[in-house]
């Protein structure tokens, strides 16, 4: 393990943070409100920065095993510096509860701790929603848009932080597709905040509601969530969530005016389709069972919280309790489906369902005839035998720590709906779940032992599984 | 596809079924019940049979598709020739009941439709419990067992009906494997019934009971289950469930005097491992929430459903939907991993699950060092690269019916534990779940379309997913 160099990144990583606390300074400025927690984040971050980067590491090149350590240890640097602004603000006292948050921002999951955010100041929501931003294409890749590295550096860093199957490199160099990511991640960012404020929503509300869009996070800075918005702003929230459900690839290739290449990304296409179909069954269950008097908010409500629940945002516009239980279970589902690959959404990844489908087709020919030799195919390419082996592993231990987890909040003794889909909910970095945990309540009242283990179902699900669950192998921690 | 031998298989084993009517209709001529059901049946199944088995096959070799075509309809055609004596002893009136019972006992599942089973006829009770026995080892298997084939056909059959990832051939040619299986099989069996007769069990319950252990089913004949039971033929109970749950080839290893084959199994050992720390974290659960009053009492029940729901049998000496979530949650998991391949229990089986987590340990390894070369071991030899990708995709699709069969049983708005367990319960080929469908309930309440949807699965579930699904696939049904 060459450490060295390992630190140096956290400590880069800690200095962009301490930079970026001007976002809530900036809003703590506007609305009258103390400055001082962001001003003493910054300083410690600082301070840990300089402590950490003030050597030049040995080598320059960060190979594989460096990428995921670094990656790892960086937002776990990363969550135990975001907090101190709710600790220093005394929004909470409670550790657990404050690491709780800022993982959940960092990692655009979402879920929340507190009852009542309007209670909050509004630089500290403003913290909250400006974590999802930045987390949700990640902090790391904002630094390779903007530190030079050598190029294993860059695409070893890339390949811990980016969630899917395969690197989403969309250019050769990492260093380039990170500063193009970054690019059209602020443009769409900008774009809704203007059509927002345009359908006139608050300019607060519309910030901190699109960077949770486009982070696919899903804080929110009312009481009620986003019920109390017009159907006009929750239509450009549902169609804003779905976008940035969508590999940037799709953009990338839109923006170089490849409109094929574009159309002909399977993954996408599947995404919609799922979208659609679950869209329309939610509607009909809700319209037969008579939840709602109206045939046009139940589709509004529906889409909403398909694209919500898909995209692994979680905002609401209604109390999902008292949904039946088909609309339920398809929300359940698709909790675990998630968004696409190379998008800031969590989940297991429509690429990866994707792919184990046609690799299932695959074992099907085999059985029927087992001479035959037949690849899987994905975007017209055969898929790498690799990338389809580490698939299946990585679906098996995601259950495995999907179920371990699960075993752990029981202990709570909530209901299994509560149990299960508390753990579902920030495991997938969606926010939340049902039962206690559900769109109008929050998780507050888990226990500390809980918001610990779900905390770090949060990191394990937005870092997918291997940069976390590293830490704890020995192979790691070996001199070579 | 080759169908003149797959309808002459289907006919041979309608024959046999018909011949097996013998032990309810012995156990009727005792009790001096009637006996006209049974042999309606058998004269049934006989023109089926013949109709079937009169044109000998045009070629004497089944290939893999032809094995997995067999063996699917050939389980679908007992189903649906099984439930007779049901409806004709009036036992039920409902075809959706008949067959979900049916189809319960054969897959050795166990979940039932009846509210007093103290009030069926003792021959139908009989013909419950002989269908666990018969489905556990196999019908195909004990049909290759007594009717010579060719060696092609054998092995084809026998992949396609014996549980696991890999043939449980043990010894090389297939037939005689299927002899031994059945020694082994027998002899086990006629040990537990002395005993349990030695243990002072009436004689109708001690040979249901076991027929009910050694298939790992799980029909009682008593409305309280096993509760009622001495707490020495419980322990008996336990223990034999447990030992139905090892892959033969261990018993065949002792056998043939090779204990050290035997001991260096390591499903076996980590099957006993999962065994006894469940029991242990049950045991605590259970005591120090202060469910029961005495210590070995709890711990006597806690190995009782931990062997019961590990083996996939489903027996119940207490009502778990008063036991604390974790000992809940412990079930439920133990309800996915099932038992060792090769034996007569259900779920994913614990070789799956070790092959899995050592290709995730792989996994670990290569993320850290891309290049390493490294193979996946089991009981000392190297994991075929071909099995290991058959996992993967096999625990995809497993989880895939899994969330649509939820989302189908969802309809008839029962609560969620019920709901996710009930599918739970009979996918796995365990019987009771928790909530309505719990240890002291039934499946009686669910709508017609749930029971037929679980009886796919319970279908699915038994012949492990693929002799099921091949059978709704075009490819399939090709000349070629």
């Amino acid at each position: 393990m060459e450490i060295s160099i390992v630190i140096y990144i956290i400590g880069l990583a800690l200095a962009i943070e301490g930079v970026l606390m001007l976002v809530p300074i900036f809003c703590a400025l506007i609305y009258g409100e103390s400055i001082m927690p962001f001003i003493f984040t910054a300083l410690i971050c600082f301070a840990l920065a300089i402590l950490f980067s003030r050597k030049r590491p040995d080598s320059g090149f960060l190979f594989s095993r460096e990428g995921y350590v670094a990656t790892g240890l960086t937002w776990i640097a990363l969550a135990f510096t975001g907090m101190l602004p709710f600790l220093f603000s005394g929004s909470t006292t409670s550790l657990a509860d404050a690491v709780f948050e800022t993982v959940s921002g960092f990692t655009t999951t979402g879920s929340s701790i507190f009852t009542a955010v309007e209670e909050l100041p509004k630089s500290i929501l403003m913290w909250r929603s400006f974590m999802h931003w930045i987390g949700g294409m990640g902090i790391l890749v904002f630094m390779l848009a903007i530190v030079p590295f050598s190029g294993g550096t860059q695409m070893n860093i890339m390949k811990a932080e980016s969630p899917g199957p395969s690197i989403s490199k969309i250019v050769p160099k990492a260093q380039d597709s990170a500063k193009i990511l970054y690019e059209l991640y602020t443009i769409m960012t900008v774009a809704m905040i203007i059509t927002l404020i345009v359908l006139r929503m608050p300019v607060f509300d519309a910030i901190c509601i699109t960077f949770g869009a486009a982070g696919t996070g899903g804080f929110s800075v009312l009481n009620t969530g986003c019920a109390t918005y017009t159907i006009a702003q929750q239509v450009v929230i549902t169609i804003g969530m779905i976008a940035f459900g969508v590999n940037f690839s799709f953009y990338y290739f839109i923006s170089i005016k490849k409109l094929g290449l574009a159309l002909s990304m399977e993954e996408v296409r599947w995404y919609i389709i799922i979208i659609l179909v679950s869209i329309g069954l939610i509607s009909v269950d809700l319209i037969y069972n008579g939840i709602y008097a109206s045939g046009s908010i139940a589709v509004k409500d529906a889409a909403f919280h398909v694209g919500s629940i898909i995209t692994t945002t979680g905002y609401a516009t209604t109390d999902c309790n008292l949904w039946p239980n088909l609309s339920q279970g398809i929300l359940i589902l698709l909790m675990f489906i998630g968004a696409c690959a190379g998008s800031t959404g969590g989940g297991i990844k429509v690429s990866r369902v994707l792919l184990m489908a046609r690799a299932y087709k695959r074992e099907l020919a085999i059985a029927l005839h087992p001479n035959i030799v037949k690849k899987v195919h994905m975007d017209g390419k055969a898929a790498d035998e690799t990338v389809l082996r580490n698939t299946g592993v990585y679906i098996f231990i995601y259950f495995v720590i999907f179920a371990i987890s699960v075993l752990i909040v029981s202990l709570d003794g909530f209901d299994w709906l509560t149990t299960f889909t508390s753990v579902a909910a920030t495991y997938n970095n969606i926010g939340p779940g049902f039962g206690v945990v559900g769109t109008m309540g929050n998780f507050s009242s888990l226990s500390d032992l809980s918001k610990w283990v779900l905390s770090l179902d949060m990191l394990i699900g937005r870092l997918e599984i291997f940069p976390i669950l590293l830490l704890f192998s020995k192979n790691t921690w070996r001199r070579f």
